[in-house]
């Protein structure tokens, strides 16, 4: 097509330019400084879980551990061009975080706080949609002019780009691809619906099949062993371990969360037609091998035009644990670059 | 939300220029000549079907009907700013039409041809996003931000607007609505998949259920007298005789493919978060108020998050069949003012 590709455009920032990428979570806050690049020049770590920080305390160990990355990188906090964050939220224009529910948060002025105890231009977005961005620029779907983010985690999150701009919907709660209804009348999800993808695709949703084919069905299976009773948030490396080892439960309840990942992502395809699609998230990170080539086959069965499943590539996310750090520092790269403050 | 709406500068054209919208289709060809709010002043119409034209039959055809419908309107050919175009196929953006099964196309320059022909700039859409952008900008979804527009008589189309812009896709074949699974391994559709929601919610997908209960299962139903056999594309009209009557087979049929329209829709919104959704096609301007209600009801059962839906409004076409002519016009005074040609 001759639609131009919306990121040609990107190395002709000023590569001297430094950024702060910050991803804002439950458990951690982690900061990456980069070059315009995002090539990463020193990064800091802190824990939120523990102390159970209320939004105030959580942007003051926010502001330490953006110091503490300056100090890694060897520089100091007014190098920094802007800010850029990614938290688990749906971000209003204004900079308003919604609500965050694993961080107490409901309607807060997350930016507006941020820049005055940074003192900088900082710029918000969801986290699943900041990882999204980094993956485009910078990782697996470097490349692609639209692409479409999933990360299967505790839950399954994802992000739209379409020709260079997030698709945030008009309440900025777009993009729930997690939750779109893959079985009607199927398995329950955490948010009260039944059959949502992530009830199939997540380690929730697939901790619910382990309960009731090992507790409930009493079925052999390593998990009994290694996890007991907490069979919700199943280490990745444990997953691994089985699968390749063929427990047969494991096997079954990964095949199938790659199977329904593969229908949603069919879906997607048939909508929107983007050029690829990165698929990330712990799991993939242990067992991309082996469970994309199944994402891909059920993702080819339901694409329509069955014809126009070649024009959009599949890939593994590439990141890792960076993507929503990265992607926060490109989002604040990409509104600068815009004028946008 | 403060995103401007991307309207609100509409009415700054220049009103006395004038636009032909043309729709082709496999059955007719049908002109409207308007001035740049979109009043008709003028229409014409040519049969195709009967003729089984080859491609630069439906040209000259096409010249005849707009020279027909600027007589209509008391103008003359060299009076139009441009020409838009609906047609049932997707349009590359060089305005090939790639493949239009039931118009015998296969890779045609329909515009390049078109402005030889005529003499004038020509755009064009696919039909169904044309019929979007009809709704979007002069239909149900004015007033609208992001509006994906679904039109239920054959088939199932569709198209999808975000914040003023066609998802048209990198290949140019998104927005093939009516193929998103929503049961898998379901009902038979024309595409040779099981499960797409055109083969619930559309004349054909109907056609096929209501031939299984009246012919296979024996089931009594006015629609045997009214219709014999043919029960694979039964008038509108006869469909609302029959649903208010309350035969049984035929609103059984009708309600689940409201219930299936909801389903495809809660996904849409859960995945684009617009601010408006139209449903239009023959049997909603016969059925629009009993059947808007269930569609209703059942894309708020799934959208999530739940409380979102309420940022969304679904809603009736208004256009009928003008829907692609007044799109096509707008499609090319959208693309004139943009200064693409």
């Amino acid at each position: 097509m001759s639609t131009p590709n919306p990121k040609d455009d990107t190395m002709s920032s000023d590569t001297k330019d430094l950024f702060a990428g910050i991803d804002i979570g439950g458990t951690k806050i982690y900061t990456v400084i980069t070059d315009a690049n995002g090539k990463i020049c020193g990064t800091g770590r802190k824990k939120t879980k523990a102390d159970k920080l209320d939004f105030a305390g959580v942007i003051e160990r926010t502001v330490d551990c953006v110091h503490d990355a300056c100090g890694n990188a060897g520089i100091a906090l007014s190098d920094l061009k802007a800010a850029g964050v990614g938290a688990p939220s749906p971000i209003l224009p204004d900079g308003t975080a919604v609500n965050a529910p694993n961080m107490g948060w409901e309607n807060v002025p997350l930016v507006k706080t941020l820049e005055k105890a940074l003192g900088l231009p900082v710029f918000a977005e969801n986290d699943c949609n900041a990882g999204t961005l980094g993956e485009y620029y910078l990782g697996g779907g470097k490349g692609s002019k639209s692409l479409i983010g999933l990360f299967m985690g505790t839950g399954l999150g994802g992000g739209i780009i379409y020709r260079g701009e997030l698709i945030t919907g008009e309440n900025c709660m777009a993009a729930e691809i997690g939750h779109m209804i893959v079985v009607e009348g199927g398995r329950r999800c955490g948010c009260g619906h039944f059959g949502c993808l992530e009830a199939y695709a997540s380690k929730t949703g697939m901790g619910n099949k382990f309960a009731h084919e090992i507790i409930f069905q009493g079925r052999e299976s390593m998990l009994k062993e290694k996890c007991g009773k907490s069979l919700s948030n199943v280490r990745s490396s444990i997953l691994k371990e089985a699968y390749i080892k063929k427990d047969e439960v494991v096997v079954e309840t990964l095949n199938e969360a790659a199977h329904f990942l593969g229908l949603g992502i069919g879906n997607m395809i048939t909508l929107l037609a983007p050029d690829k699609v990165v698929v990330g998230g712990g799991v993939f990170e242990a067992l991309g091998k082996e469970l994309l080539p199944l994402v891909q086959k059920s993702a080819k069965a339901v694409t329509h035009p069955p014809a126009s499943f070649k024009d959009t590539k599949i890939v593994l996310a590439t990141l890792g644990d960076d993507a929503v750090a990265l992607g926060a520092m490109v989002y604040a790269r990409e509104c600068i670059k815009k004028g946008h403050k």
